[in-house]
């Protein structure tokens, strides 16, 4: 017998998990340690020593925030959840929740090409995790909407390949520019999201 | 075609962002450290000295219970959330999940000027954040409910620039004042909306 | 014109609120720094010596689970929330997300009278939230449910004073007597509760 | 009279509480310290010297997945929650929220028997939770949904004693072939879930 799960209970522990990473980034900004606690210029100076790490969050708080809606609007064609797509899910949610880790390396390292091959590869395999939900439901198109349109949803799957893994990849590439090339590319993805407002 | 987004989950997602950062924000006060675990006195002075840090808390505590109930009072106002209100809803809930960071920076360095400027703008940025999001639904007035008095919805948002950024950026002026006067303004808006009871 | 709020979505803010205090208190029982990454023995002792972080955590978690069933039993008896009940139960939020910071302090000074004194004064103000509450209800009878009994819901009232903050008192009062018996008393007040159900 | 819950509520509560925990788990890989911030080789080498924290990070968030399920398909039986039920599932959240630091210790110290002992037993307790939960109910199968085979109930209640803490404690005993013995068969549990499909 197929286990058949809640949809809008799968939905609220994934949003729950996506709410918790987005608040936890801003964590890893610690506050600087001063000897003079009245110093105002050298407090200043600290925190702009931290512009790394702001950029970082930033950049990984829309990220998640895209996450979220990409979520919403590939969940909204799903007719019900079966055991293989909460898997695939839980797959997506384990990138996601890994993402403060990249973040604070990316912050703490900005300049580093290493640090950019962490974080495009967190973010390749989150993205490359949507892909593989959409492939599982294309092949057990029966968890669909009725209402969903079979071609439309199979170029959105293959769309998702390129403005998900690929970008990323492309992005980890173009650290033999410069490493800021790529964290250029790592905020342009989301904010892509943000003005296309593409339905897919 | 447009997007529209669960009403439902959109509000959920961001009381889920609400309710951890106001849990959070007491992680930024530390245990002290002593060699002698037994003394009372001691453990009693080190507590003392964290007074700062417990003042900042209770502001920002209030600060986002009051963001919460501003939120709730908005949402109850819109009919449906399209892919614009949604990413300036977004845009709020970066702000608001960044207020441990100058919670932490106030509370470790209270008497520094630029622990005020920090405080206040990220403050100022947060409520210039709702004053954005209404300014963006009387531009598409279909996104209200019908219910809405426009009237009234213009005016609450010509109020909510003047009690939100304006009086933020009023308390970081003072501060030339001095520091204090700075954080009692800080503390007087949200008790301000506590006992006001403003419907708009 | 009152404001009416929403009864699911402040129980929902609440309940998320309960849930992520109950779960950062095991985050303040940090992992111990041994030189030799192989000795069994020593990090076993390392361990038990964390014994007393490991009982004030169960103390918090059974009383944060007490708190939220003794809050559900509340909220039932609501027929709607105004302004008012917002910020009484806002109150009681406050002093239970503070929990982690005297769970802490008590882990880390376990013998010292000012972590009980701390920590039984932090309860007192929690439980004394849920008094007030109660009152301001008993004051606007118009928020209970029409099938709440006034008279049970005032001795309930009266009872939770005693098994709550005037408890808690006593507890801190019996430190003179030793520490440990103290943390007796608040480990006895939610096992109390858990045993006990009673209704009011 | 006996206490019921809005089981709604109680699912809720429940899901926040593993939602967080799910993510809290990555904060305990902490970023390396480096004197060079951009040499790209001596922070590789940092990332991969944290291999046995990613490990036991992976174990540990396909583990509280697992609970979810597992919580996700025994709470669907249930017909409504008394005051015995929420305090069994308090006792399996207890057990569950307290999931981070054994993660982090065995992350800390891989090759060390106290570690494994102690992974192993906390998750033999949590696992041990289900089945007293699924006892409780027996005794009391008014509890249980209408639809409910109990003969299966029962059935499914004998194997979460094998599949569960008899499982972890075997696990514990192969740590005298070597610790890793121990972790793989702490991955495989939940792996074993993930592919079985099991209903019971």
């Amino acid at each position: 017998m197929k286990t058949i799960f809640n949809k809008t209970r799968v939905e609220a522990f994934s949003d729950g998990i996506f709410a918790i990473i987005i608040t936890l980034l801003v964590l890893e900004i610690k506050v600087p340690h001063l000897e003079n606690h009245a110093a105002a210029g050298a407090l200043s100076t600290a925190l702009f020593e931290l512009f790394p790490k702001f950029i970082s969050w930033i950049i990984s708080f829309f990220t998640v925030a895209v996450i979220w809606v990409n979520h919403h609007k590939l969940f909204k064609q799903f007719r019900q959840l079966d055991h293989g797509i909460f898997w695939w899910n839980a797959l997506l949610l384990l990138w996601t929740s890994f993402i403060p880790f990249p973040t604070a390396v990316m912050g703490d390292y900005p300049g580093n090409i290493t640090s950019v091959v962490l974080y495009g590869s967190v973010m390749a395999l989150m993205a490359m995790s949507f892909t593989l939900m959409r492939w599982y439901v294309l092949r057990n198109p029966d968890l669909l909407e009725g209402t969903t349109d079979i071609r439309s949803f199979r170029k959105g799957t293959f769309l998702s390949l390129i403005f998900g893994p690929l970008l990323y990849l492309a992005g980890i590439a173009l650290s033999l520019i410069h490493p800021y090339v790529s964290f250029a590319i790592f905020l342009a993805i989301p904010v892509y999201f943000i003005f296309a407002e593409n339905e897919s």
